[in-house]
């Protein structure tokens, strides 16, 4: 993998070069992650044309991560060492006479950015902005095999669940159940919180899980995804417990799944960020679903749970190829509870066969 | 609730005040929930005399938080909006004639710092640091409360675990089921990942769990904490598997026992914060276990695993009355494994039966 991470630093570069600036200084994990493939607590990766240095800071344990890897796998002329986001820059300016340096400001504290000030003098700060977001939205196939994996792993977790007894357990044990099992499946953990939602409860997004039991007749909506070597996928499904769901529960379904296969249809290179979102929200509206405030029903993913770029109805940009997105549209109607579907896809063109399904659990209304 | 989070609001201004600022400005999350009971995602808390506001951003997902509250207990003179931080400071400054305002420069972005200098321009920010922290430090009654239960639910779930079969089964999948077992006894959540290191993975701090099985002859490692109402507490154990225990482990473990009892013994109000850690390391010392790099054996507790004040061999401070802290020394040989013991304990006078012991699972080396 060196040489992967190697060439994005070297993408990188090129995009600081390009705005005149000498070197990087990276402080968001995810970012950090990108560019070394590690994710140590608190390390600052700075990139200059000469190397790459990694600083972990000695007083941050490693208990405040989730998960800590040592910079195994940076090239020879990269370091890593205990020193301070400050030090490193000082360092720089010193031997790798960087002058211009980008930094972070979206991530980089207040603090942190006055010790660079003060630590090196002679060297001007700038934003970065969103540059490394940016080049991480379109994945390599390292990347989509990664997710694929992570995929398989919710999967297997979901289906273990949906084959044992779920009446009279609650939301709380369930997603804890979940967890372990996608941690049993090879997960490095759980990408986020899972949530399940029973009953009224049901078709919300990122609903917390309570202590409410799951009853005959509910719907039970669950979000769950694996997070394999850092890659995150989402899957929502809505079931329904008992024998035979009610007239409105398989009305609901449909719809939302309909609108939700709407939206996947939607994806393609090229298309507007916006399109698959108002293809799902225009037939959820004609059946009279409409929100005040329109949450987006998609994003991107991967390193982080929701990434470049947005899936929102009033979005600017087209989607690219290779891009992991959700799609997850939903009703939730007050008191009575509701239906939500959501996918992993990958944008792929139609020559390659179509957006690639990450998350393969079966969508329909089963009874539980 | 509400009144003790004003009272804590009201002795933030006095700090506030008497360096010159009329408000305050609050982004870190544990800042903001004591402060008000509150902890949605990305909110900031502006505290002026007037009235206390929480900006709710309305782009953030509730699932990259842990957890979501809505604001139910601020008081009446209380709002929260979905607003933007910079239209917070902006707003105060018309309404609440603030001039100097107190950010928390540790905490906040140089991106939120540039937006609310803009959107505020007749206001001069000021660095709050950490007076927040700082005021965090010494737990009311309540607080502690919430610590004991969340060491009770620590206690449960790692005592039903002894009463289990250990031998054949993974790390990975030993500290799943802990969490699982705290979250089914009321907690929030984990404090933070449950460690669970075997064989020579034992005696390390913060060991990430892996696919070791725990094996006949082996010491196991397990640290944990319940999350409850927001307060975690740490204990850690550590056990022999199997009918005996060989007889460097039975040496092993009693030495590392007396160090963290020394350690213990030593709190009270108004011993320097180095002493507990530099009794335990004396201790260990002289049987010739030395580090290189110490690292601190304890430290304060509470909304974060990890809070002032540090109880490292270098630390300077006294300690307080009603401070809860971490005590937890412990032995690692690289390739054997080692010994790791923790509690969690309020500091707390001799007249008073000195310090309060939360964690309460034995310390003795059980043979399981």
């Amino acid at each position: 993998m060196s040489d992967a991470h190697a060439a994005r630093r070297d993408r990188l570069l090129e995009h600081c070069s390009a705005a005149g600036m000498d070197a990087a200084l990276i402080t968001s994990p995810a970012n950090v992650r990108y560019l070394t493939g590690c994710t140590p607590c608190g390390a600052s990766l700075l990139v200059t044309r000469e190397r790459a240095l990694l600083a972990l800071p000695a007083d941050l344990p490693p208990e405040d991560n989730g998960e800590f890897v040592y910079p195994v796998d940076l090239p020879q002329q990269s370091a890593a060492a205990d020193q301070d986001t400050a030090e490193l820059a000082a360092m720089a300016a010193a031997a790798d006479r960087v002058g211009e340096l980008a930094v972070e400001e979206h991530d980089l504290t207040v603090r942190r950015y006055r010790e660079v000030a003060d630590r090196a003098p002679g060297v001007r700060l700038h934003d970065l902005g969103r540059t490394v977001e940016r080049l991480r939205v379109v994945k390599d196939e390292q990347e989509i095999a990664d997710l694929r994996i992570a995929a398989e792993i919710g999967d297997q977790a979901l289906g273990e669940l949906l084959e044992s007894i779920l009446v009279g357990r609650t939301e709380r044990h369930l997603a804890m159940e979940l967890e372990r099992r996608m941690v049993d499946h090879g997960a490095d953990r759980a990408g986020f919180p899972v949530s399940v939602g029973t009953g009224s409860h049901s078709g919300q997004a990122d609903h917390r899980p309570t202590d409410r039991r799951v009853e005959e007749g509910d719907f039970l909506t669950v979000s769950l995804g694996a997070q394999y070597r850092g890659y995150t996928v989402r899957s929502t499904r809505t079931f329904v417990i008992g024998a035979a769901p009610a007239g409105w529960q398989v009305e609901l379904h449909r719809l939302v799944f309909e609108a939700q296969r709407a939206a996947r249809e939607a994806l393609a290179p090229g298309v507007p960020c916006s399109t698959p979102d108002r293809a799902a929200r225009e037939m959820l509206g004609e059946a009279g679903y409409r929100e005040d405030r329109p949450r987006p029903f998609g994003h991107g993913i991967g390193l982080e749970v929701r990434e470049a770029p947005q899936l929102g109805p009033s979005e600017t940009g087209k989607l690219d190829n290779r891009v992991p997105v959700t799609v997850g549209p939903g009703v939730h109607l007050p008191g009575r509870g509701g239906v939500r579907i959501e996918d992993t896809l990958v944008v792929r063109p139609v020559a390659e066969g179509g957006p690639e399904l990450l998350t393969i659990t079966t969508k329909e209304l089963l009874a539980l």
